[in-house]
């Protein structure tokens, strides 16, 4: 029985730790696959085309949009982000668990189109520690904070659309619950309706072999 | 955050190896405890009271089944089975993941009494397989073999109650897929309503806080 991958999308408050939880996924197990996002925005030091974002003009990321060759897209401070439906086919194609790391719309928008997909909500263990992270970080202003967490607030609205959440506390065992989870639904019922027909086929035949 | 126990029910085709699943997940994980069944049949040589099944009279089964003291119960060759209550919730409650074995009416009438109960269907990797291992007993007649095989046609007809199937193959494999399933469980968004809300009264709180 050759296993199909599954569609994983996961969202998550800005200083949930998503990042490190994926790099930290894809060094412990082999069965995952991490999307690459394409954009218009400029790469920041650092970046690497096709490593952090495929980089694009936006001519070029409309023509993708015009050929439906992205499975969502969205707008952002006049930039746009979308992900390339050819490497999310390809994988999944091959049994890979394809992982999206994509914002809340983007992930409704997913679900549309792949109502298999497994919907994931990263959180800290609390709104203090959300709140602590972003801080310690050091890099923002109190201004940048406060922006991060309204959108938290509002972002926590939309949770009962994801199927399952994380909580963020030890990295190890945060890594482990999304490996249960996406192991967990190869075992569904919806997921093995080929197995079970040819069990049933396979039962029939028996039965009736012994009569 | 106090973690609820989940009710995890465990059908499958006699022969399927669910009694050495159960064993082995006990063994290798402590989250688990094991529902007895209550019985009005007598005990088989080196049965005892309390382990493999509890063995009561006709009269206190059904004084029993009065006080609704039972989740399920169902009558077979004259002789009722069914699933102490009691048990059931004060493992629940101390956060235990209750397993109860039991076939598939009795799994129908547990999820109309706890919806959220989970409902796993174990399989042998082929039902060639499931034919060997009846007959590798060396402990049954032609005639309860094919018994069985036909008990297996009608229970493969109900698999689309289930919420997940196991192919048992490897134990070890079998044992692993069996936790993560639970452990997914406990990662749904149903089952973590507590926290998502008070995750949001808290970030409301402090992005209040902050003007």
């Amino acid at each position: 029985m050759r296993r199909k991958g599954i569609l994983v999308v996961v969202s998550g408050f800005s200083g949930a730790g998503k990042g490190t939880l994926m790099k930290n996924l894809i060094k412990n197990y082999d069965n995952y696959a991490l999307s690459v996002s394409m954009t218009t925005r400029s790469p920041r030091e650092g970046e690497e085309n096709g490593k952090e974002y495929f980089f694009v003009s936006k001519e070029a990321f409309e023509e993708k949009v015009k050929q439906d060759g992205l499975v969502e897209y969205a707008c952002y401070c006049d930039n746009y982000y979308g992900t390339p439906r050819e490497y999310v086919e390809t994988q999944l194609g091959m049994g890979k668990d394809v992982i999206l790391e994509i914002e809340i719309q983007g992930a409704l928008k997913v679900k549309e189109k792949f109502p298999a997909a497994l919907l994931l909500f990263v959180m800290p263990p609390s709104a203090k520690q959300l709140k602590q992270r972003l801080a310690g970080r050091g890099t923002e202003t109190p201004e940048v904070i406060e922006k991060r967490m309204r959108r938290a607030v509002e972002e926590a609205r939309g949770i009962e659309s994801y199927d399952y959440i994380l909580i963020n506390d030890d990295l190890e065992i945060c890594t482990k619950e999304l490996h249960s989870i996406v192991s967990a639904a190869h075992n569904s019922i919806d997921r093995n309706e080929e197995f079970i027909n040819n069990m049933r086929q396979e039962l029939n035949v028996l039965v009736k072999g012994e009569k």
